[in-house]
């Protein structure tokens, strides 16, 4: 099958061609390198003869279609957004165009070349703020309080129109957060660098009680490969993740230990989230998921563990 | 208070702005007459001190930029959209510009000038098909099947991030079918039209079946008002409509009664709607707008009817 990843140079993306390509399909990938970095690919450019490379912004409608019209590919995996929550409550232009613009021009060059099966990465971020309830795919007042939150669940509508105009097969997992190699940000990444320049203490956002499940990329990318062959029309939809959680201290404590500092004292900024439009407690129902058969092989703590001793041996 | 209207020249807008102005308020009015007209503002252009117009795309941000620094309202009430489903069905494009970012537009100024105030119509086609289901506001799954649709949920969506991030006051009310002086597309319309030209048959898409609730367009206006002022921060949603419906036969019917034509056959063209991305039965849920002490003062049939007249004594 020959596949189009769209972000496909970002941290999820790269981890997905990589397992994409071992299981013998053709993968196109298209990255504007404005999160994702060459670096990701750099195993791949030029290297393997199934995997081909087009630095291109995916909001240039003129320019992805020809992409189409060349490749012809099968099927679309889009994971292109700006996955960086903070930069775009700065600067909400962002996700306008890096989150929603490019899911517009992705459904319209599928749309006009036939293409028509798509998995597409939505988010926890979409909910907004469930205190303590465990949100399953089918809650109801979805109320987004991040811009990107708010894009990615405007992009999930958007597909539920295409696809039923279009006759197209879609997979969407809403991820949670996902961690492992190629990390490029969030929280571990900070505490890391943070330690690395001052390890006399760690400032840390909100009271460090901010609980999420986190999960290792590498469970992400097999639970999508297992299930992105949708045989039925419109909408198949998934939450993804791990039923466990890390707490931001419980972080804190993996990354020390992991660095081999010792006694290193917290300052906590105080304040429920850690900033403004971050949801400080989330839990989702994963009934749906495990009901089809699927399980995450790592846990949350596992996660953490993993990918800091992955950065650490890698670099920031 | 002074108070945008973007997309005020419309059908629904004109008719609001008529309202604004006798209640004592300051109307500004952005519309680029992509389907509002000039006509339905001329009782005002230059006629009303209260009154001020802007001929101006919302796609222009640094234009609304300009009238926003200028004006200074208080309040924004967004009715810009595509409201032509079926001329969005042939070019999403449309949807994408005129209901999509001309939401992302207005709330980018309104962050930036500290605009606090929003009134948004969105639509019952958020909900896409709920075959026979009353739909609450709070109803999940919302799949909407039109680029119409799919757009309005993303706003929506949007709307929710900007409020929480921006300490917004919205309204938000999800119209149904909306009928009534100045009407500019639509089954009556259409119908009125196929028989000025050919007054011998009709031709009926679908079975004629499709049931909706029309509410009458200064019902709905009287709504918003009445509704407007909201005392809490983030969205608050209504549906707002009539209980009762009206098939598109039996509007075929009140069309012929009221231009005197007796016995004209109807051809239908079959099938379970007029169109693909058309929801061909559809009921709202009304319990939460009827409790806080709103009713509409038309049934759905009224308003068919007034409506009818109205647009054979104004012309198509």
């Amino acid at each position: 099958m020959k596949i189009l990843v769209a972000g496909g140079a970002g941290f999820i993306g790269s981890n997905l061609i990589d397992d994409l390509l071992a299981l013998g399909n053709q993968v196109v990938c298209i990255d504007n390198f404005f999160i994702g970095t060459r670096k990701n690919l750099e195993h791949l450019i030029g290297k393997n003869d199934n995997f081909t490379f087009y630095e291109q912004d995916l909001c240039d409608i003129g320019a992805v279609s020809r992409i189409f019209e060349t490749e012809k590919v099968d099927f679309v995996v889009h994971l292109a957004a700006n996955s960086d929550i903070q930069a775009s409550a700065r600067n909400p232009e962002i996700e306008y165009k890096n989150t929603y613009t490019t899911t517009f021009v992705l459904l319209e060059c599928m749309r006009h070349f036939q293409v028509k099966r798509l998995f597409f990465a939505s988010t926890s971020a979409v909910y907004g703020e469930h205190m303590g309830d465990a949100v399953g795919e089918e809650s109801p007042g979805l109320r987004p309080i991040s811009y990107y939150g708010g894009c990615k669940l405007g992009c999930e509508a958007l597909i539920s129109a295409y696809s039923y105009m279009n006759d197209m097969k879609v997979l969407i997992f809403r991820f949670p957060n996902v961690i492992g190699p190629r990390l490029t940000h969030g929280v571990i990444f900070d505490f890391i660098g943070r330690l690395k320049k001052a390890p006399s203490g760690l400032r840390i956002l909100g009271d460090g009680m901010q609980a999420k499940p986190y999960l290792y990329v590498k469970d992400l990318t097999d639970a999508i490969v297992r299930f992105m062959d949708v045989r039925e029309k419109g909408i198949t939809l998934y939450n993804v993740g791990v039923e466990s959680q890390t707490t931001v201290t419980r972080i804190a404590d993996i990354v020390c230990e992991k660095m081999g500092l010792k006694g290193i004292p917290y300052f906590y900024t105080g304040g429920r989230g850690g900033w403004k439009g971050d949801v400080p407690q989330f839990q989702y129902d994963l009934k749906k998921i495990h009901d089809a058969g699927w399980h995450a092989a790592h846990t949350s703590d596992e996660a953490v563990a993993r990918t800091v001793e992955e950065v650490l041996r890698c670099g920031l």
